[in-house]
């Protein structure tokens, strides 16, 4: 570790979303310089860059050029342009995640057989070339069929229960993963800096709306065994150590009904199951994401009391400038946070902002969830 | 209160330094819309205000068009023009705090009339119109003798020890203020908002460096008794109903030898005393101050543990660009926050950020500060 801290470095994100702005309000304390690269002239990091830059991530030429006054380079999201980052890294610069960890994220075939090659616990899977060859694994049913690039937010999966399904099988390169019987789905955030120091934030759980099959909040800890809670970061961290990360990754597993933990995504960046971390943790996962590509110590992940996350999405039946309804009664509330992302249209399930609620006990922040979903709205 | 919270209205800040910086960052979260005044082009609110107007907020005319395309106008320093104020709230803009609590308090005499007038208690003293006029209270000695106007930091304050001193009195409007025998200094932030709800944030000490009587450190809640913390609690909420204030405002007082409470200086503002409340209250003073002027409840302003805040200054003897030793050593620990102010440029005692120190045992906390001010220099 150096000794003498210099913050006038340039550092910029690929990607100008939620995610990019909660990571410049962590940087504003280091005085850092953020430059941002995102097609989106309304983009949430706009007014808080140091230089916006409009312009793909996804292709080569705009990020070789945004990457070259910089001196760090990092992401917000997977999908970018891989072969400039690796240029950039080679001409000097310092990128993180490595453009290698983006490259084996992006195509879930990869990563799934990287989870094999190295022990890592995952539902099993079979890889597709084309429909005709999807359509002869009809005894691996039932299972996802997801396509191995691109696939984003629920795109690019299907679920295939019997044969009949496989009639809409993906007629490209995609891969069939034996479906789960999920008890419970989880997440650990896990970073590692150029050390190789790994720390991982307590386990969270996703709750789900047994009427929608929706996640209807997060909360941290997970209810689950210690036993369980071990072991999940234990797979995190050898996720992470696997891929030779430098960063923050989000490992997504699944809790099967024989108690078994299986990876199911990771993505190489802050993540929706931290961000309650920014209130209910010693450091937040946006903060724990510069240490880790700085050089800086990793900071505790400590939890200050239970804690739970609640999105704020678009109201359905509303499009266009944002109000929002309720939020005085939130605010009128202790440990209720509310983090709005600065997008000035709403529509229907738009992520607009996110609620961190905490308390010492599980059935008042039930109570106090409950409470935030029942009372905020966004309307138009 | 609203029922609906509308974001899309404009918000002004009078002066961009780290005060204004802090009051940004707190209204990222609600997706304000920032636009900063102040003549340096390097002010620390520069990068982050949506839009930054580069003039004086001592003139009228720049005040004046400053505000006319705002809906809300506060301040982060007093020293402003106030009859651009007054006009800019006459013709529909909401101006907090109001710009008659700006004008009180920017005269000291004014503001000590105000005092008396309210029975709220403070150190004796006299006006003063000239050198002539001064010279002829000798028995009120020994006493500071302070301008009415424009003293800031120590300037526009001389010690009166006897009537030797005399012949450096000012001979422009002052006043001459009775020394206290004081036993600790006190702060208290008290939140008012439009329908007069008041809160204060726990009682904060300063602690002095015996040997240099400089302030060392600040301390949060003061080592004092919760008999004194009431009163002190008490006479802060008294001065902002008194004064009427829409706002935030410092209010530091001394506890004399004897045990009495006594009103020192008011800041109508977000202040040094409160910089701690970021990372270990509830509600920060920044967000405090927001909730405050636009009509929203005022927050929580409970601690989550014993906190001390330490400024981290510009050392002896190094000017030019900044560079933060003894950094990494710092984010090591749990529960040391470093918030730097976006200064690039570092000079002798030049304020470069702070740091907070949080803990549950006191003996610790003390141990943390001493740590803190060994361990980080800021050098160039």
């Amino acid at each position: 570790m150096e000794e003498k801290f210099d913050n006038s470095m340039k550092v910029g994100i690929l990607g100008g979303g939620q995610l990019g702005r909660m990571l410049i309000q962590a940087a504003i304390d280091l005085d850092l310089e953020i430059h941002v690269l995102d097609p989106d002239l309304h983009a949430p990091c706009k007014s808080l860059s140091q230089k916006f830059t409009r312009g793909s991530f996804k292709e080569f030429t705009s990020v070789f050029s945004f990457g070259l006054p910089l001196d760090v380079i990092t992401i917000e999201i997977e999908d970018v342009n891989v072969e400039a980052l690796r240029q950039l890294r080679d001409i000097g610069k310092k990128v993180y995640p490595q453009p290698e960890v983006i490259a084996l994220i992006q195509d879930k075939r990869t990563q799934k057989e990287f989870y094999k090659a190295h022990g890592i616990p995952t539902a099993d899977f079979v890889i597709t070339e084309d429909h005709g060859h999807a359509i002869q694994f009809y005894e691996f049913l039932p299972a996802f069929h997801k396509l191995a690039r691109g696939g984003y937010d629920g795109k690019g999966v299907k679920a295939m229960h019997d044969v009949d399904d496989l009639d809409y099988a993906f007629d490209e390169p995609a891969m069939l993963e034996k479906m789960v019987d999920v008890d419970k789905e989880i997440s650990v955030i896990v970073a590692r800096n150029e050390d190789g120091d790994l720390s991982t934030f307590p386990v969270v759980e996703m709750v789900f709306d047994p009427v929608h099959n929706l996640v209807d909040y997060l909360i941290s800890p997970a209810q689950i065994s210690s036993e369980q809670a071990e072991e999940a970061s234990r797979i995190a961290k050898k996720v992470a150590e696997s891929v030779g990360l430098v960063g923050i990754l989000a490992v997504e597993m699944f809790i099967d009904k024989t108690g078994e933990i299986l990876v199911n995504e990771i993505a190489p960046r802050p993540h929706n199951s931290g961000h309650h971390t920014i209130k209910a943790n010693a450091t937040s996962q946006f903060e724990q994401h510069w240490r880790a590509i700085l050089g800086l110590p990793l900071g505790s992940t400590k939890s200050h009391k239970l804690s739970a996350m609640v999105n704020i999405l678009g109201a359905d039946g509303y499009q266009g400038d944002a109000l929002y309804v309720g939020l005085h009664k939130l605010l009128e509330k202790e440990d209720i946070h509310v983090h709005l992302y600065g997008k000035k249209t709403t529509k229907p399930a738009r992520k607009m902002g996110h609620v961190t609620i905490m308390d010492d006990n599980l059935e008042s922040l039930k109570e106090k969830v409950k409470f935030v979903k029942e009372t905020l709205k966004v309307i138009a």
